[in-house]
């Protein structure tokens, strides 16, 4: 009947603000017990909690002691909820928010728990949302065109911000003394694996995606020296380590780790994974042309494909990125729940405030239901999705939203889902770019927090007029996580075998509906031409808004104007 | 010292909820008491009170007898308010909303006080914002263009659905056997003075703007019989009169309205105005390039200019239209202060909500404070100001709003401060246009519900670089109504030098900040280039959505998709 008896594997998400673990029935991928550990530092974005220090605007750092307080509350916690014996845990996998990236000293030891380094803002983890190295990130790029990197079209053309080798050329630039003591920059990841097992491991899908690690190699000496002299050798110094494919044990629990977790030492731990990328085997959705959206505060679309493709806009197309053997694709939306909560908590008046309290339910909750009354069309409202800037296929963070049709008339809901539909614009843009550019989309399968809403599903559908499936799993990254675990402590032979027995997904739950799917070919035209107006130079008013309102402030608060 | 001892005179405002009485003194202007009548039917919109039958949309009517009780009502009120004898009162001055069209008998019954046709909506007056005519404008600007109408330039190219011959033709096509009943089709403005005086007149202001009556004609019998064979006698049969000049007495107060409103039996009666246009000369601004802006819900700018000119997009161009003797320009924005009120109230979320209650003011207040705190430029914002339509210079009632630059930090006072931008934008683009037409504009006057909020005047001279004067009086129609009253009834020569005795300004009141200046030229620049695309031809997004969101709202409700 299974594979290993009653064993059960853990799986861990390292999220933004907490991590989970689940404890997971290994023959069948039954989640037996959960448990939450919320981080005590959270997201440092305005102050340094060491200090009180403040933060320069767009940062966001994290203290690793709080990941391993996941270690210490979760699991334990999860196997207490389970009620399975701790001895019947076979393996541990995790997942992790990336690029979220640290300096650490040849041991493994975070540079902001040295004493001396507690209060340097750079000795800390840089979290993916770190966005202060757009300069940086900018130079990167224009340098990499110049020289025609090949590289740099595995990445959509543009590598982000919020990755490793930007993230690491503004702590050299800023602070040089914290540069000089890195021995490794590392991916939490990875960095959360060594603490585990004792030894430090580089995994594929980080190495890839956010180290710009492609067949086998780093960017250049050359390349890098042309962007600092001090950056030269930063890939041989700090990163360069043997890469490992996603599935494979990383190593064996260690005697340290055993007390913090309570599991048996010695026992199987996985290599590093992310979230997103992970939640595909959760939902048994890693064949070719299965693009698994992973719908949250933004989405984040992964899939597979047999061979290698460049996709404008992507953000990036890495050997093995998601299931070893297959070109892992990725592209993403960066605001897309963040943009229905943002009108929600500030678009919404008094009536729906009002309404909500009556009922006892959210604004949003409410806003909801109002808008899932409108027939397609009839707010005569269009939305670009770019509150938070577009990833794919602009690729571009300082693009910004805009909403045109509006009347007297307009209401919160209008509005409100006039957002939903622009996200969903959004996805269709990726999947056609996905089409257009020999790497087709086959099904669209659906995970992440927004599963919840039928509303948004639905709409979706009629986007894109394709079936949605949907994810089985309420914790998909964890037991994501938790599938890499099995096949790393050798329950399964690979990772495809064990997201079969483990993984799931609903099939076409959601159906396009004809009436709407027509509505929506006609908006998604109007969407594309204000797509391409705004976000491809034909009126570059989003940029020069942006750089108005930064000599404003900035001559506001004492700078230059 | 004076032309009449302490004469008096009552100046009348039929607003479009109420009417407003004014009992002022001849020789100074000052205004010695006032009072306000509610119409008991306030604007009919959704169902017709005689019958609850509902109303199509678009449809605005009034009751004429809400009109007759402001004379029953506020008059006497304001008299009484006043403390002087009715005695004292020499003249009667008032002015009206325009267009506002109703269908009389020969003795100027109105047909919908008519028992058998008090069930018939087309009966009724039509208001001002009565927009269910627009088919029938869009044929009159289509014939008037393909027959090279002298007159339509005169209007900017476009006569609106709002005016006589679209709300008639549209009466004629809809309820023919009404059409056959009136014997006249008259302006509230002029019905009014008919009740006052007994007699029919017509005056300058509404049949130049209004009735499409320019150099002594109205449109060809022609022109009429192409749009409909029914229409060709309409002007000669229901419209064409006397048309007499502004300030000229119209008649003598009737025994019967002398009971009405309890004045002098015989006193002078000056010839019907409009709100908008007798608010000049209460700001004794009537010199040629003196532009008067009545900022209210929306606004309406007018201009007396020593030659003829036409200049794009105006609302009208009528010799005596303002005042006698001088071209009368006019233009005018159809959302303003309506914009600031959407704002506040759909898309103020709980914080300015609770904050407003806890201050005990309005949530509006609350915005303008937030919002005047913040320095030019800084919410990265632009925004279209056509929610209501675009009047003034592109004359296209289905335009829309647009705002671009929203971000996940945008919040409601940016959002708020932005539309008052974009109005103030608006005014300026019109000003620029009167300059570029030889119709120079030389100095900005603000009158109307606005000139309340420092916050808004200070930024419109900002971003119209210019020193805004600001109109004396609260009261603005009803005291021009009253300077109309005392030429009327003899106690001055003429308007203007009525003007000059009882209205006032005060000077440039708000000076433009240059920082801020700086700042709007840029951003302005941002403005017209949206301007253009979205309201010249450029992308006809607005009015596909529009056709988009008609199709399926009647689809939805059982009509055709």
């Amino acid at each position: 009947m299974s594979a290993a008896g009653d064993a059960c594997v853990i799986g861990i998400d390292f999220g933004t603000l907490s991590g989970r673990a689940v404890v997971v029935r290994v023959r069948d991928g039954a989640e037996i017990g959960t448990a939450v550990h919320e981080y005590r530092h959270g997201v440092m974005d305005a102050t340094l909690a060491a200090t009180g220090e403040p933060l320069p605007p767009d940062w966001a750092l994290q203290d690793p002691e709080d990941y391993r307080d996941v270690l210490r509350e979760a699991v334990p916690a999860a196997v207490a909820a389970a009620g399975v014996d701790p001895s019947l845990i076979v393996g541990i996998g995790t997942d992790f928010t990336a690029c979220t990236v640290m300096p650490v000293l040849a041991d493994g030891t975070a540079l902001c728990q040295i004493p001396e380094l507690a209060g340097r803002p750079h000795a800390y983890p840089k979290l993916w949302k770190h966005h202060a190295a757009q300069p940086q990130a900018d130079r990167i790029n224009a340098l990499a065109h110049e020289r025609h990197e090949p590289w740099i079209g595995r990445y959509g053309g543009k590598i982000s911000a919020e990755w490793q080798f930007a993230k690491a050329l503004q702590l050299l630039e800023e602070d040089p003394e914290v540069y000089r003591q890195t021995s490794r920059w590392i991916e939490a990841a990875d960095w959360i694996i060594w603490q585990l097992t004792g030894v430090e491991t580089r995994n594929a899908c980080t190495a890839g995606y956010k180290g710009i690690r492609q067949d086998g190699h780093y960017p250049t000496r050359e390349f890098l020296g042309q962007l600092h002299p001090g950056f030269a050798t930063f890939a041989a110094d700090k990163l360069e380590h043997p890469v490992l494919p996603l599935g494979r044990k990383a190593g064996s629990l260690t005697e340290q780790a055993a007390v913090w977790t309570g599991l048996p030492e010695g026992i199987a731990v996985a290599v590093g994974n992310v979230d997103a990328h992970v939640t595909a085997p959760a939902a048994a959705a890693i064949a070719p042309g299965q693009m698994v959206a992973i719908m949250g505060t933004s989405t984040c679309h992964v899939m597979n494909g047999t061979r290698l493709a460049e996709v404008p806009g992507m953000c990036g197309v890495v050997d093995g990125g998601i299931v070893a053997g297959m070109w892992g694709y990725e592209a993403g939306q960066s605001g897309v729940g963040d943009l229905f909560a943002w009108c929600a908590e500030y678009v919404a008046g008094a009536e729906y405030r009002a309404e909500a309290e009556r009922r006892g339910v959210s604004v949003q909750e409410v806003l909801d239901a109002e808008a899932a009354r409108q027939p397609a069309g009839a707010h005569g409202l269009i939305a670009l999705d770019w509150l938070n800037g577009n990833r794919s296929v602009l690729v571009d963070h300082h693009l910004s939203g805009l909403i045109v049709g509006l009347t007297l008339a307009t209401r919160a809901p209008d509005i409100y889902r006039a957002l939903i539909e622009s996200t969903a614009f959004g996805t269709r843009v990726i999947i056609d770019t996905f089409n257009a550019s020999g790497v087709p989309v086959t099904e669209l399968v659906i995970a992440g927090g927004l599963t919840k809403s039928r509303f948004v599903l639905q709409l979706y559908a009629d986007v894109t007029r394709r079936p949605l499936s949907v994810i089985a799993s309420e914790q998909g990254p964890a037991l994501g996580s938790a599938i890499h675990a099995a096949v790393a402590a050798g329950c399964y032979p690979d990772v495809p075998a064990a997201a079969v027995a483990m993984g799931g997904k609903h099939q076409a739950v959601y159906l396009p509906d004809p009436v709407s799917a027509d509505v929506y070919d006609r908006l998604y035209a109007e969407y594309l031409l204000l797509h391409d107006y705004f976000g491809r130079g034909g009126n570059e008013v989003m940029h020069r808004l942006r750089g108005v309102r930064d000599r404003v402030v900035a001559a506001a608060s004492g700078g230059n104007a």
